[in-house]
């Protein structure tokens, strides 16, 4: 993949603007309709059943979170999943928590199985929870990258056809038998809540404008990373990282992308 | 209008520091509840309907918003809203997304018609899908300001005995044939998540220390205004932009408020 | 107490990284998940009865705030705090808006007497009201230290044999007839929504890895108490301060404990 085709789809979003329909959770929905803010797309969150059909119809992609889960969303996250799907947009999902309790795993697997995300992206735990439900997540933000997850997540996306990001120190992005890394980001990211769920949006905004769902899943992660990187250089402490990084993304141009960009297909 | 007389509205809320009872969305209620401190009032965020009584009881203004609306939120809305009609305290209503979804232009007209909000704050399209149900909001964000929005708004507001306020990049405040415009405000607010539900919220704190809620509201989004500008000075993005609007609103003078307004009656 | 203890304390949260099981309102869900990052803990927020025997399995303190509430999560706080207890680790309590609403005040007697709480942390209006059901609070930020909240304080630390924290200008922690006084913080701090569900929070990290619940409530306010103050120093209104707040929790080492706290116990 050239790392212009990352400042070009960049650069499609805003232009287009996509309407990101998010079904997401408490704790990111203001940080994550900042960040697809930001990068210049559209947010709309709206979880109301009722709503469903009218919302969908006016969406470019919607994104699935489960981070803040209870019994009564998970009609409509399905419910908005099929619609989206016989429409034609893209689903992308965050398995968050998967593996921290059942009742999780069991949400997961039924929108797996009910709606085919055709992107999901979780840190290496979750993933492999969605496949090995023996592993155990400690909590929503732990990290256990490995050749483990890798193995796991390209017999996931085997499975269900689609693309599968692990978000780690590493990046991986595999579509079956296609594996790239990113080598951006910075440890501070891991300090501010949500970036993993700012992470989903942003592959949601880059997903509804670039149909090959594989290089949309590495440009969005790779300008994560980038932007992460950039902003760690200012930022003194979480709050300011916080602060800082939506001004990254807002600003972040062609060059700052071709400049810093370090991913590469794995092996 | 003077703008001093902006000036004693807002050093009334300073001094009195009114309950603002805010039945909001989940996105804005962290933001709303920093401005509302910031500007000098007391949030309270409470949507259970069995404690509806207890908390109008002790409100000065109550601001309903249906950023993101669930059936189960609607009843308290309107009990409360009822219930702040009886004791005469202001009722600041936003209808987030109105003409987005059928679900939610219904719930602003129940709204409307059980609660008769004192004033209503939306953009453009918003209004109008509350005039004409024809037409459709693209997401919450989106802006549509015209003369027809301006014709719909004088209708809604004659219809409803009442103030309406379009929030754009000029603002238009109308109550019957009375029309303010403002001319404040920055591009930038358009890149910050919640700014229009924390325009509403302000409205709300204006409206609990000022009865006359045409100069009420036209004060409110004078402030909003003037700071928002004032902020773009020394914002980079909109993240730095979100820290610093609360500052300002928290420091905002008599002097930047007397040597920065841009409003005027229409025509 | 030595001001080396807290420290100490804080050095284990950072060492350990405590699991933070927070059931609590929607509009602190981002910051407090933040500060608990900030200050070396690792937050989940989760609230599905469906999950909560997982959930609290997991953790290592759980902490209660009714800010935001509603009916439905009552159930899966009680069952919550009753798993927590026989699991034998700490629950805390944070009654926001107790004596607000009566449905407020109901709430917190039924979490009281079925859970236990070892600790409660509160303003003076919020803890009075837990002991004399007469004390109305106003909204959710009053203050209203006094003699009395300290003897009423006193009165349910002795009934339930736990620990109350009383936070304001000076903060008090009481056990039984044991009171500390904390003379840090700064006025700012009651600018900025959701500081005492933060400081709740973070009394909960201290509580998961100190298990002389007093000893962990001092040193958490002092902390609170101390990043506060030299915030202040660099902040310039509510917005930088939330901001830098989170930068100073990171970043907080044991000499500006050492220098900086001012606590004391009472007499």
């Amino acid at each position: 993949m050239q790392k212009s085709k990352v400042a070009r789809i960049l650069g499609e979003i805003r232009t287009q603007s996509p309407l990101v329909h998010n079904i997401t959770n408490y704790v990111v929905m203001n940080s994550t309709a900042n960040a697809l803010l930001a990068v210049g797309a559209s947010p709309i969150m709206a979880h109301a059943i009722e709503e469903m059909e009218d919302m969908v119809a006016i969406s470019s992609v919607l994104v699935i979170n489960i981070g803040t889960l209870s019994k009564n969303w998970i009609d409509a996250m399905v419910v908005a999943g099929k619609l989206a799907k016989a429409k034609g947009i893209p689903v992308v999902f965050d398995p968050v928590g998967a593996g921290a309790s059942k009742f999780r795993t069991d949400t997961c697997m039924r929108i797996i199985r009910e709606c085919s995300p055709d992107i999901i992206r979780g840190n290496a735990s979750e993933i492999m929870a969605l496949v090995d439900s023996s592993v155990q997540t400690k909590g929503v933000d732990s990290n256990n990258s490995s050749n483990d997850a890798i193995e796991n997540a390209t017999l996931l996306s085997k499975a269900l056809n689609n693309t599968v990001v692990i978000s780690g120190q590493t990046d991986y992005i595999i579509s079956g038998d296609n594996l790239y890394e990113i080598h951006n980001g910075n440890e501070m990211m891991s300090h501010v809540t949500g970036m993993g769920c700012t992470a989903t949006a942003i592959v949601g905004a880059f997903a509804a404008v670039e149909k090959d769902y594989f290089l949309a899943s590495i440009a969005a992660m790779a300008v994560m990373g980038v932007a992460g990187e950039l902003t760690a250089n200012v930022a003194v402490g979480p709050g300011s990282f916080q602060m800082n990084f939506l001004d990254r993304l807002y600003s972040i141009s062609k060059e700052d992308i071709m400049k810093n960009i370090r991913f590469n297909p794995h092996g």
